[in-house]
């Protein structure tokens, strides 16, 4: 519709708008709307980033006040003060910690789930959202091999998802056995996302962690010997793309481990669980199709914008089990259908999955194959320049889209120093990591529009 | 900016976009974006409902396609067949469960939300949203009469908030006190909501219910039995406007009691923590001042799209201490800042307060008093009608926008039909719900634009 158009439909809104509190809002829309078109249209600026607290306080001014600053200052606002002061996570540019690359499609249906406001916690209330969602979600079961009978819905982001997950792992194994003496146990590698601990945590339970071998990855031997000696063990998690370097665990001998100890089989792969789209890595996954849940975060690697996880039950049974929240007030939801919010912790919820449907469903699966395919490619070739160059070194062989790698001679400081710098030119967004003890360089690459030449040039300044 | 202006923008971006896996976006998101502005300006169809999931797939056909469907099919899709097969949350004849009234402004600038894609996990990724998330935090920090440096952040729902500030409140109580050989243990009457169960069943802990009174408060007294009966009791859970009746507990008397038990209370203001913005409702909150923790919902009475909850802690020391996720890849993130991930369960984050930032901002605080105080008007007028109706008998004296009455003379059955012809004829959404054993039914009010005199005749048919 153009502007002109519109705004003869809003003339004919305004006497009903009239008698709102709100009063006549139609220009407020029409500036935020031109708003976020204009910032899903533009690049996003590389040289941004956050200011301290009192500073940005000054700055900004009182925006929140007992009549209102009107739309124009608050969008004024919004663009010159406050999103300068955020860093650009979609950049093609950055590279640190896991950045976004959300489609431009996928931002813009972003704008359409936000009006609709679905209720998107029961089938009842967000039947016709909850169906696009699971059709989402059927393509990664799909990937993961699963019969379609596994069901599982979208949560707000990895912690959510590996929580609910595991609550429903120990629910599970509850029904079956008597709370051990000394607690509920989890197994998980020393290379488990931060999120692991936090779940674990949340539910008071103990963290049991099984070493790595030499290539970083979490052994079905490894978990044997600590499930043969420990007892109270309700879940394993393994990690498909750890987030500091992008390895996969050996999925296939953890799963046998799981099927002798019948223990619940949890995949991680809030990173990495995009790379299943990927035949170029896919033999990585093997195993995969044994695990009993499994989360990706479609905002990491499968360009969909804040905040969105996949979680996955490969039977949801004991996930309904696990999570069905019931009270007098809900008494009239059907619990027979799919309602989301029976499948992970939470009730009133955005349907945070259409993003991601509408992209999918725009662009086809395959344009999400070769997308995924092309940050490898991207990686791939940073990581033989960085091989190739006598100055860097490479210290894990690349799995992922993940590269660590130092620059021998230099110490933290000197990491800081150059990544700073880089950053304020807008070159790349490169931070420094721990790895083994030291600090050392990390690239993580989840953007089809990174330029390989331009992070190798960068690169150079490592002299 | 007009839409002649953004074709020429677009233009300017092809031989850029060329090289993309995307190709050029720019007509999908023109295509979402008016969409999106549609679907903001229009009202919603009261009308629309859930459909049998079998049926829906068979009306939906398949979206998700290797080679893609392309823009105008998904929308179409979505406005012909999904949305249509979704509840409206915010019609203003929505009266059933908890609905939703979002201003057209925080519609709008939930588009620019999702555009902007910031990362609001840490203040180094998120400063300049964060900075406006707190500003609109700090609207209700006064609200609740605490001191300005109380903090917290948004998450993404009523169970997330509650859960965050249980876990809070169990590892300040694990700081001070060994752990309960029987375990640790919440309180709170029977008519909290299902999501403090929720919680506890994730954190593994008991909960102690206290019975409410015959006005349906959970009162100083009986938490006084509770605690004086009962060890390890790390947190009490007050409610401010249960789900089911829209009561308000004795906050006063039960921190008379938590304060000298030690023990943290949390208030559970999901739904009914906006009242404190009403002047005329707002002595009913008198001792909340002195809670530790509360949550409200800006999706539910505050005038938020989904999903959005505020989570506040009057001192978030301990909140840091319980929640900070600490890992290599995040060593770099300063925690001496706000760090929305230091006081909750989650880590990648929406900024998802921003909606609610920006329409406080255009709207002014005062006019938030006003819609707060209008919705309560409104129930008013409709319990006064259902006092003065005959066949007609208000269950419950009305504290918030909550009403619960029933027709002498109906069963289960009645009330199903009635309701359900009901909500065909798209006059009023009003669902039973059960009190005291007894079917009866339920309207809350959240809407400002929903007209009493149109409720009050749709009444008249439970004749």
């Amino acid at each position: 519709m153009q502007k002109a158009q519109r705004d003869s439909t809003s003339a004919k809104k305004e006497s009903r708008a009239d008698h709102r509190v709100w009063g006549d809002e139609a220009e407020i829309v029409d500036a935020a709307i031109d708003y976020a078109w204009r910032r899903i249209t533009e690049d996003p600026d590389p040289v941004s980033g956050a200011r301290p607290a009192a500073d940005l306080a000054l700055a900004a001014g009182a925006a929140v006040t007992p009549w209102g600053i009107g739309a124009e200052a608050a969008i004024k606002l919004f663009d010159r003060v406050l999103l300068p002061a955020t860093r650009s996570q979609s950049a093609s540019t950055n590279l640190a910690y896991i950045p976004a690359a959300p489609t431009r499609a996928a931002l813009a249906f972003d704008a359409v789930t936000g009006a609709a406001n679905i209720f998107a916690g029961t089938w009842e209330a967000g039947a016709g959202a909850i169906h696009a969602e699971n059709e989402a979600l059927a393509w990664l079961t799909g990937l993961l091999g699963w019969p379609s009978t596994a069901a599982g819905c979208f949560v707000s982001g990895g912690t959510m998802g590996n929580l609910s997950a595991l609550i429903t792992a120990r629910a599970a194994a509850a029904a079956s056995r008597p709370r051990p003496t000394d607690g509920w146990k989890i197994v998980c590698a020393d290379s488990a996302h931060s999120s692991i601990r936090s779940a674990a945590r949340a539910m008071d339970v103990t963290v049991v962690t099984a070493p790595v071998d030499r290539r970083g990855h979490l052994t079905g031997d490894a978990v044997n010997a600590v499930l043969t000696s420990t007892t109270g063990v309700f879940a394993v998690v393994a990690t498909t793309g750890t987030t500091n370097a992008g390895l996969i665990d050996d999925l296939d001998d953890i799963a046998d481990v799981c099927e002798r100890h019948q223990v619940w089989l949890h995949i991680d792969g809030a990173y990495g669980g995009a790379g299943l789209a990927a035949p170029s890595v896919r033999h990585r996954y093997a195993g995969i199709e044994r695990a009993d849940s499994f989360i990706v975060d479609p905002h990491k690697w499968l360009f969909a914008p804040y905040d969105c996880c996949a979680l996955l039950y490969r039977d949801p049974a004991p996930a309904r089990a696990a999570h069905s929240q019931t009270a007098s007030y809900l008494d009239a939801i059907d619990r027979e259908v799919h309602n989301p919010t029976d499948l992970a912790l939470h009730l009133s919820r955005r349907a945070r999955g259409l993003p991601f449907w509408f992209s999918l469903a725009v662009h086809g699966t395959e344009r999400y194959v070769r997308a995924v395919e092309q940050t490898l490619t991207t990686s791939r070739l940073v990581a033989d320049a960085i091989r190739a160059d006598d100055r860097l070194r490479l210290l894990v062989e690349p799995e992922l889209s993940v590269l660590l790698f130092d620059r021998p001679g230099w110490g933290p400081q000197d990491y800081a120093t150059w990544s700073a710098r880089t950053a304020e030119t807008g070159a790349m967004l490169c931070v420094p990591t721990q790895w083994h003890g030291m600090t050392v360089l990390r690239l993580a690459f989840v953007n089809p529009d990174t330029d390989a030449g331009e992070v190798i040039e960068t690169l150079r300044t490592l002299h």
